[in-house]
């Protein structure tokens, strides 16, 4: 790819950056020389720090509307009144805490991240589940706070020949399906809004239902996206259809799941427990998910590890480039993906 | 593989079995009939159980001295003069602490678990790697003691395309380079005992000197056996060789590696430290390993997960059908395997 030059001629449309300092560092500091290009970028742009609180950001945003916005994780929602603003680059992957549907309906064009997140997440996926499988977390609290050792049975469990179960089958989901195919598994996947030949096409068998997924996998990842349709689509009963001692992975959204039925589960013994995204985030102090030893719980970190933002950063900086160039973007968020959106 | 019928008629060997009630469960309680083939076994044999204190070893073999002795990790050093003694099937992978080497010297036979333990070590060590880049047991600090959430930069790294090392060539590394080969990495290896053929089969680089293969490994992986010549070969010098932040991964021998060193780095930032093995085990309650967050430690569980352990013990019995039978052994330690092994 080559650097885009983005200068703020009189000719150019305004560009406001709504992003944290920590942010701009995390997705511009990069080695493929993004501060240079973002410093081209800023020349004309207005900057609004949404993690220092002495701007109001509806004032901010009204005082000098722009026609492109660039998001991320930090910035706050934007007004569906916005006159003049065609154009929303969000550099991360979710938008719906940042733009309103109705803006999109407008006819403000938005992009995302698009394929950066999916082999970072297929990658704690895997992570996740060899923890369980292993108990990874236990011997963390084992070796670190009680300062012991342990003896057979060590309560481990392998990937290899497990049959295993996937719940979504987006890109993330097809990239794991990769990572898992030299551990021999036998994969199966269940998703309502995926055509048969994605599944066939990836070599994985295509449940017919939730029930008949979660029944035949000793290893069930949670993949799916979170809508209206799906929201606690997981529920104890099904959680309760997995075979014995099965671990069970969420790297997608908590508020799919019955958190509390999980976390009961988890505590008899029933299921290994691996999760990434919880009902309610940050994670209450008083979860009783803290209190179990035996699961693992990563602070919702499975999107692209820090090491791999700035490719997200060069990808918002050549979707920049496109739209001053008027060509097509990469990754639009349409309504049909918005609503399909976590 | 056929069931393996052994009777204990008058015209068949003396067999004696010198292992825990604990470990004769994991072994042969599995799904393939160990229990029955067990009980044939068991016929005629005599039990000797380390995990009780009331008989005294030594006086119990040599009362009844066996041809075939059936060992196992809690078994205690076997007299080298004890005489009639043909065959050592050992269930496990490591002898040493059993078997010592003049009984091999003097023509005892000897067989272990093979490469039975291949799989469950290089899914330990791929476990490993991706909990110290993603700062697992960190997090799991942070989640479970700590009762904490976490914001951005979260400090994980990524083992897609990365420049991967291997110390060591044997089985598990081998089957490592199968469950690294989806992550698109590039790998070198290194090994003084092992021919530049297997590295070439494997598709892998060799390197020309352990220096070599540190200074370019991002994600180094210890597996070289522990002989003589390799005792602490790992020094601090080695070790500040690899690039910033690499991670370093322990899954062969704690007593390769200068751990006060590791430990020093790993507290320094230098390096991400993932450890299975340890210098002394158990480790010490007051070892400087475990006051450090950052570090992944496990408790010595690289070797088969407990699930599979059923495998050994069905190739333990076919083993010893072999023997009765006059048939070739399977994993023979000859004195070469001995010296080799760890």
């Amino acid at each position: 790819m080559a650097p885009e030059v983005i200068s703020q001629k009189p000719s150019t449309p305004r560009v406001a950056i709504a992003i944290a300092p920590r942010e701009l560092e995390l997705f511009f500091q990069g080695p493929t020389g993004g501060p240079k290009r973002l410093r081209d970028l800023l020349l004309g742009a207005r900057i609004f720090d949404p993690s220092s609180p002495r701007t109001d950001w509806n004032e901010w945003l009204r005082s000098e509307p722009p026609e492109i916005l660039v998001t991320a994780w930090s910035t706050p929602l934007i007004p569906v009144d916005l006159p003049g603003l065609r154009y929303v680059c969000h550099v991360c992957g979710s938008v719906r805490r940042t733009v309103p549907r109705a803006l999109i309906e407008h006819g403000v064009l938005v992009s995302n991240w698009g394929d950066n997140a999916s082999e970072g997440l297929a990658e704690a996926a895997l992570l996740l589940a060899l923890s369980a499988l292993r108990r990874s977390h236990y011997f963390a609290n084992l070796m670190h706070r009680l300062r012991k050792w342990t003896s057979i049975p060590v309560g481990t469990k392998t990937l290899y020949r497990r049959s295993v179960g996937i719940h979504g089958f987006g890109r993330a989901a097809r990239k794991l399906v990769k990572l898992l195919a030299p551990f021999h598994v036998r994969i199966s996947a269940y998703s309502e809004r995926v055509p048969s030949q994605f599944f066939l096409d990836a070599g994985v068998e295509q449940c017919a239902s939730l029930d008949e997924l979660f029944s035949r996998s000793e290893v069930l990842f949670e993949m799916e996206a979170l809508t209206p349709a799906t929201e606690l689509v997981v529920t104890e009963r099904l959680l309760r259809l997995l075979p014995p001692d099965a671990a069970f992975v969420n790297v997608a959204r908590g508020a799919l799941v019955d958190e509390i039925a999980a976390t009961r589960l988890a505590a008899e013994g029933k299921i290994r427990l691996a999760l990434d995204v919880y009902a309610k985030e940050p994670l209450s102090e008083d979860s009783p998910l803290r209190d179990l030893p035996e699961v693992t719980l990563f602070p919702h970190i499975g999107s692209p590890t820090d090491d791999r933002l700035y490719q997200c950063g060069d990808f918002a900086l050549a979707n920049l480039g496109r739209y001053l160039r008027r060509e097509p973007l990469m990754a639009v968020v349409s309504l049909d993906v918005y609503d399909r959106s976590t």
